[in-house]
């Protein structure tokens, strides 16, 4: 039977056991040898928390046009100096000559892939991984003389994760991608999509959004209890939604949401969809989901600088 | 059997018959006695032709906090005056005192609606319903005297909509809708939700979106034509998404489309979307899909206002 609950502002949640866990504070500050910050081509619009961010992650990766985006954030050639990304990886249709220059130059790794099956987003997704799981890309990129850093120009990132994906362990990599949700609306879905795909296919990655308004993350199926401290819940933590951009399910069970569900089939087709929910679980909310869905959670960017 | 095809960049394109249409210059000139433009509570952000916009349209709404996105858009009372919403409405938890003062003493018709059922959005959709359909509502609000213009607080629009909606014919009714999808992401799923209900409750509306980057509209299934002038195309028109956010489907067929498809099954889940795809039929293109689809079409707002 469908059943909706309308909750006190703040009440306990005991959560006995669920198949995963997320700390929303970890997409912020992971303190986790493998995480990447990854900047997409749109304008940074999160100025408050973009330095501290960048400083919490290890790896810095701007795809293509990202780079643009970087470099124009700083006002002065000492502070890009300070903000160095690691990669640059694309098609390279969208990087200003002045600005590969500049890179270059700062010796900043720039792989060119051409080919068009794959986004520039994928393509960095690619570079992530290999990054964090290959010694033998690392070293070939270090010791490499020849062009694009011994990398096949056309999908050569692409040939090497497929050679060698099998054998990887699949410890975690923190991965929290810029500029994916705010640019034009086909861009937007293609992020959504890879939150999806990448759930499924390359599930060491712990994948999230940070858009001027959300953190926004795929919740999978099975029961995922989401973790934070009280103060950050009351600090930094608006409105949420539980989205179903895959398509209709059913939320099974949610505990510790303004409005708590059972059984409640879920669609955007018909209209119903739990938006201007929020958290109201103290330190936790737990959601049980028939299939993977999407979750947004507003951030108060004010109160969040304090927390990083 | 799936096809994919890469076409030129201008194509005649020749529908021999088609169910639907659309002509993507009447969105933002409708030239027709029924159109609403609605503003709701974000930012303001079309600002080369948001003045044009607004005298292309019949009636202007402003659902709750919209009026203050209104208000604040304008730096002079003079220029506030002279535009001037038909109606805001929606529970008024969001507009502001001095703005609500300021609309009151202008005469402007507010309507308190508190139902938390229902969203500012909806809400206002009704209103607009009821306005161009109801001569009732409209007899109503010119001569009711009484608290709220007449109209019961909680629900009273929805359910004067409820007892008239039968009787209606079901003339087209152009709606444009502002600051639907740059907000909170809950709410940017919301709108969407909003163009799938509403091609099943109210078909008489052509509802689309328009952001800082694009267009959004549904296209029913069954076959579309989309249609603009060749010089349309040419200087306002960038890329495009076929967007199955309402779930898996499959595009039967496209025609004029960069990259065409025939029997192309489409899903978020799968990865598997039409994006950064574009128009290359000249004067028009032609979507034919198995269920109905999001499609976004981007605008170059630098030459689009030399169309209003």
């Amino acid at each position: 039977m469908e059943i909706v609950i309308e909750n006190p502002e703040r009440i306990d949640v005991q959560v006995s056991s669920s198949r995963y866990s997320l700390d929303l504070v970890k997409f912020f500050k992971p303190q986790h040898s493998k995480s990447a910050l990854l900047i997409l081509n749109q304008k940074i619009t999160i100025p408050d928390i973009f330095r501290n961010l960048w400083k919490n992650y290890n790896v810095h990766v701007c795809a293509d046009g990202g780079a643009n985006r970087l470099y124009e954030y700083f006002e002065t050639d000492a502070e890009r100096c300070e903000f160095l990304p690691d990669y640059i990886v694309g098609d390279l249709d969208s990087i200003k000559k002045e600005i590969f220059d500049f890179y270059t130059a700062k010796k900043v790794i720039i792989i060119k892939q051409s080919s068009q099956y794959a986004t520039d987003f994928m393509k960095s997704k690619d570079l992530i991984s290999l990054h964090f799981h290959s010694s033998a890309f690392r070293e070939k990129i270090k010791t490499s003389t020849g062009d694009n850093h011994g990398i096949e120009q056309e999908e050569g990132i692409l040939q090497l994760y497929k050679s060698e994906r099998a054998s990887w362990e699949t410890d975690d990599i923190y991965l929290l991608a810029l500029n994916a949700i705010d640019g034009r609306f086909d861009q937007t879905v293609h992020s959504i999509t890879q939150l999806y795909t990448t759930a499924r296919t390359d599930s060491y990655f712990r994948l999230c959004y940070v858009t001027p308004t959300d953190l926004i993350f795929l919740v999978p199926n099975g029961g995922t209890t989401i973790t934070y401290s009280a103060a950050f819940r009351d600090d930094c933590i608006g409105n949420c939604g539980l989205l179903p951009l895959g398509g209709p399910t059913v939320i099974k069970r949610t505990e510790g949401l303004k409005w708590d569900v059972e059984n409640w089939p879920t669609s955007v087709v018909d209209g119903k969809v739990s938006s201007s929910n929020r958290f109201v679980g103290r330190t936790c909310c737990y959601i049980d989901v028939l299939d993977p869905i999407v979750v947004n959670v507003e951030l108060l960017f004010e109160h969040l600088r304090d927390y990083l």
